[in-house]
């Protein structure tokens, strides 16, 4: 998607072979370009979240097992290099997708060969995360599309988080319904919760919407209750970091009170993913890990000061204690749908498998 | 309630009969005091949120009056102090009502006598609310101590806003129950909301709780919902600006989320409030105008600097259009029960009107 009118993806390998990403620590203010060098620079990348994002999570360590070939091809680093990354984020599901195909796929192939293979691993699932996304903003955009054809009236969509393209490598999921929307020229606007404590939403989808011209209003998570009962949202769309097979839906924190809104006021509430965060393992919901970071996240924020540098400030008194739980969890009475790349299904086992079969 | 070990009031009269507040904008890193000297300092103070809360507001309010008062006892004043005093905050129906008594009473006043017996009523008001907090402290303090007599463990509580001693003169709404719970060795912990867009629970509960020993965990906003859905949370106690005689409540922008998941999740969610909070008139919820506050308060936020000082910071990418409502409406059927000074009763017209006739 455009960044001051020029595209730009949220990841990208030169011509010489060098990975690049955006910082996204710095964004809105300060558009900076970075080189992984190797596996560390990715794991810190991904630690300090100037990637985040389940799907470029996913990609974003694919790239950091090529990193990791060039330096060592041998098989305990593949099995070392699997570990510690799946380590750095416990919750996101295709994290661990990404890395298993590529690490179980690399011990076939013999030493020499490893780094090359791993790279066009790499590059095939990012150009996979592309294609995934534009199909998922093909079908949430019918979604979009019948609301309008009702109505007649702009739509407005809320979005919690930053489910955007720079969440993925291109499009977005939640936000790739509403591109294709705006490309389409039905009138739409976004409501963007701001999504403390590290405001993706009011610091990354703003600045997405911002530069791909779309109207949107950001607003304190608090304020999308509000909203959804006096009548002025016709649609939520969210991410998820993990589906379980069944539907419930693991995501940024704060998007199970949206769901209990929207639900409560009879407002759809879809989710955008793709197939890979879907965990086809875990059954009872209470047993998804959710991730704590660090109280600090809570304590201070960051943003641009007077000086024109990324200042953080302190919010709370010294001493003070804080729980940063990263993720809640949606269970699948309050989703009205899931938007994959194959479709839109119920949040339900039966439909979640049939379009997997699909 | 304490400060640094101190007893302190939010709002008080000196010996010479000047007003003073403390100024909650700069806690909770710098504790300082304000006279206020006239109307227009009343004013300024109010839509400063240099006090804020309903009950203080009202209060607040009431020695505006009497500064008013001393400049110009004439009717046509009266009339007009008033005005401007309900003018500053829509939505908090105890300003209307202690503006509404007091200006009342004074057009039965002789001119000269008017500023004296102002002083008197303001006071009257003030050492009301501290009454009338401490026996909705004592009602609230048996839901405490019956859910501790149950489980015999820490009963853990989620509060929302800042509905404390700084929301009013002394005591507080929602924390009266947890001070006197405190007092009474009943052990307690309290999740703290942070409360954006001002951070009221990050900056001003926090403080209080600190200040008085309590223990506290803050949390992001969007982490209640979790919480409940884990078992973290006992209890929810909030304040209220408005409730309807029907039992609806209006209260900071959130409530209504974090109501929505308390009673998904079995959570007793209770409401504390004065009698005087209470709006006997609307009937229709949708009715009550609901406070839009500048929208730079989402783009913006403030804190502690590296400087030492406190700093404002930009949150959002320049030119970000932001809706800012400050409070939502929750209705009865997910509050569990008022907490007044009158005692505990279920959010429902039949109910709020026994109490009143008591």
């Amino acid at each position: 998607m455009k960044v001051d009118g020029k595209n730009k993806k949220s990841i990208w390998i030169n011509e010489n072979n060098k990975v690049y990403i955006i910082d996204q620590t710095k964004l809105p203010f300060i558009y900076s370009e970075i080189e992984l060098k190797s596996l560390n620079d990715t794991i810190k990348a991904i630690n300090n979240m100037q990637i985040r994002g389940a799907p470029l999570i996913g990609v974003t360590a694919a790239f950091g097992v090529y990193l990791s070939m060039i330096d060592d091809p041998k098989n305990k680093n593949i099995e070392n290099t699997k570990k510690r990354l799946i380590d750095t984020r416990p919750t996101a599901i295709n994290l661990r997708w990404a890395v298993e195909k590529m690490s179980d796929s690399l011990m076939k192939v013999s030493e020499e060969l490893r780094a090359d293979y791993a790279l066009k691993y790499a590059k095939k699932i990012a150009q996979d995360d592309i294609e995934i996304n534009k199909n998922i903003g093909n079908y949430g955009f019918k979604l979009i599309s019948e609301i309008y054809s009702q109505t007649k009236k702009q739509v407005n969509i809320l979005t919690h988080c930053n489910a955007g393209w720079l969440a993925t490598v291109d499009w977005g999921t939640a936000t790739s319904p509403i591109y294709k929307a705006h490309q389409e020229s039905i009138p739409i606007h976004i409501f963007i919760d701001e999504t403390r404590p590290r405001n993706q939403g009011s610091s990354l989808t703003s600045w997405e919407l911002k530069n791909e011209g779309v109207n949107y209003t950001v607003v304190a998570d608090n304020t999308g209750g509000h909203l959804m009962q006096r009548g002025m949202v016709d649609l939520v769309i969210t991410g998820s970091d993990r589906t379980t097979f069944q539907g419930h839906v693991c995501n940024k924190i704060g998007t199970y009170l949206k769901a209990l809104a929207a639900h409560e006021n009879k407002v759809p509430f879809y989710v955008a993913l793709p197939l890979s965060t879907i965990d086809w393992k875990t059954n009872n919901i209470n047993e998804i890990e959710i991730e704590e970071r660090d109280e600090d996240e809570v304590n201070y924020i960051s943003g641009l000061g007077n000086s024109g540098n990324i200042e953080s400030i302190r919010l709370t008194p010294f001493g003070t204690k804080c729980k940063n739980y990263a993720f809640d969890i949606t269970p699948n009475k309050f989703i009205t749908g899931l938007i994959t790349e194959k479709g839109v299904c119920k949040a339900s086992e039966n439909e979640i498998k049939n379009l997997r079969d699909k």
